[in-house]
Formats: structure tokens, sequence, C-alpha cells
């Protein structure tokens, strides 16, 4: 895994992809399957939907921190399972593969076999909405992913991974956040 | 445009497509580009992050409504020029190769082009981080559109359109909303 500038972000959020959310309660490392995240500001905040029913949700509000990992396409079977089943019941590490590694900056782990990982502190909860404000503090991104697609869940039951890419940056250059 | 069940509204959001979000002040159609959305509930409920200085934010919030609209990865360069200028100046319907239809549920329309559109009213505005929540009252989607891939802003000037789908059903079957 290898550091990249924070502003970099963004580009793993903004386009919607799936995400594994992992957490460390102080014992044990665990991971949850989010797809209802938002990039929300330039600044490296972002929004990750969920709530009391997720065993990660009250380990993140106690510790205050967790990484959101990028899975590749070729692992959406492996997500899937991660989201069928809860953490309070099984070591999500030990029985699903995926590998954590350690991050620099808060405590919930990096997955090895991700394509980017964000280290991410809580800086607010909207309760109403089950809203977790983060802020990215790091960004690790796998250089040697042999998969390099996002997958994105469709929310029936279905995925999609990513395909044609388009270069628009000449036309939109003037609307670029900086740095990006 | 066909009207399906409302429950379809999240399989549009959820995989975290660019939307064309259109509103009507009274006199003229606006639509601007939005790429910060996110599903929120099983219930139609969904989040754009947005603020005022989009042309268009003043007009939802004084109206309480807008159709968020999914568009074709063919349409990529509109989206992108759609989103370069401000709807303060320009009739933004007239200029782009975008068609205006009428909704059933709210004065903003529909655009002809899109995938799919979403007619929705404003249920929360949080000020904090410009989040809108709206509320799915109508979900029509275009059966003819030759081009069905949704496309994502990854935020750097680039997109990707969807790629090679999965289908996952059986394993997620327990945990799949209703009615989907």
């Amino acid at each position: 895994m290898k550091e990249v500038k924070i502003e970099r972000a963004l580009t793993y959020i903004e386009p919607g992809p799936v995400t594994l959310v992992t957490s460390f309660d102080g014992v044990r490392n665990n991971v949850m399957t989010i797809s209802w995240t938002m990039a929300i500001d330039f600044d490296g905040h972002i929004v990750i939907t969920t709530g009391g029913w997720n065993h990660s949700f009250s380990v993140i509000m106690e510790t205050g921190e967790c990484v959101v990992c990028i899975p590749p396409a070729e692992m959406a079977e492996t997500v899937v399972d991660i989201g069928m089943v809860s953490g309070a019941d099984i070591d999500k590490f030990s029985v699903f593969p995926v590998t954590a590694l350690p991050a620099k900056t808060v405590k919930a782990p990096l997955i090895a076999e991700c394509i980017a990982c964000l280290e991410c502190k809580v800086t607010d909860y909207i309760d109403d909405y089950g809203f977790i404000v983060l802020k990215v503090q790091r960004v690790v991104v796998n250089e040697n992913a042999a998969d390099k697609r996002m997958l994105h869940a469709v929310g029936d039951g279905t995925f999609v991974a990513d395909g044609e890419k388009f270069n628009l940056r000449e036309r939109m250059k003037a609307k670029l956040p900086p740095n990006l």
C-alpha cells in the first residue's frame, strides 16, 4: 500500500463504489459492507449512512474512527458475504479472504486486497438519518491490485463493475478542484 | 418514459451515478450536474449535496421540488457542459441537447434523453453540510434508451461507465429489500 495525497480521497468515493468499512473495538477487527456513502466537500469529508443495527456502528461511534476501503470488482462475492453476517457473531477477518494491515492514523485496519483505503476519524453524527460524517486522515492505494475496477451496488442484489473510461479534464478544467 | 414502482428509485441512486437535477422557477426550466448523492433508506429518501453557489439551489429550496435524472454514459460531454455554466446566465434547455418532458407530481421537468428520472419533493435541509433530503414521488424509466450504462464521476475530470454486471441476488436473498 502506498500513501497518496489526501485530495485523492474524493476520487475513491465520488464514483459511488460499494465500500468495506473496518473498525477495531480494542480486541478484534471488524468489517461491514456499506454502499450508502457520499463525498461532501473537497477537503476530505465524506458521509456514510448506517445505524444501530450494525455491530460496527457502536464501535465506530465509541472509537471515533474507521477505515473506508474500496474493494475491486473481483471481490464481489466476498463483499456480499461480509454484508450478510454480523461481527457480533463471528470474526470476519478470520472467516473471509480479507487481510488486515496496520493503518497509521487510526487503530482500525486497512484491507490488503482493496484498491484503496481511507483512514478516517468521525467528526459528526446526524442521528435523524444515521449519517456518520468522516474526515479522511490518510489515503493509501494498492498499486499492485490485479483488478482496479470499482464495484457498484445496484441495491437489488446485482452489481456493476467499472467499464469504459472518459477523460474530460480539458473540458472541465476551469472547475476542477486544485491538486487533482 | 414508463412509470415503475417507487422502490426502484434506490437502484438508480445507490450505484453512485452522476445526475442531472432539474428545477422550474415558475418561468424557466433549469438543470444542474450533481454527483454528490446518496441513498439513505428503502423508502425512497435520497440526499443531494449542494449549496447557495448553485442557481438551482434557491429554486429547489423555494419550490420544494426537483427531478433527479440519470444520464447515460454517452451523454458524458453534455453532463460536463451543463455543470460548467449557470442557469442564472443561460437557458440550459435551449442550449444543450436535453429535452424537457412534463413530470406528474412536480413542475420540474423530466429529461427525455436520460435512463431514468426521479420526481422528488424536499423533505429536509441540513444547512451545515448543504444536504437536501428528498422523497422520491414517482420513478419513470426510458426503456428505449440506446445506452443504459450509468456514468460515474471520478471527481478529477475523468468518468467511468458501467461495465461488467454481477448477479448475486441468490447469495444475498435474505437481506434484499422487499419488492426489489
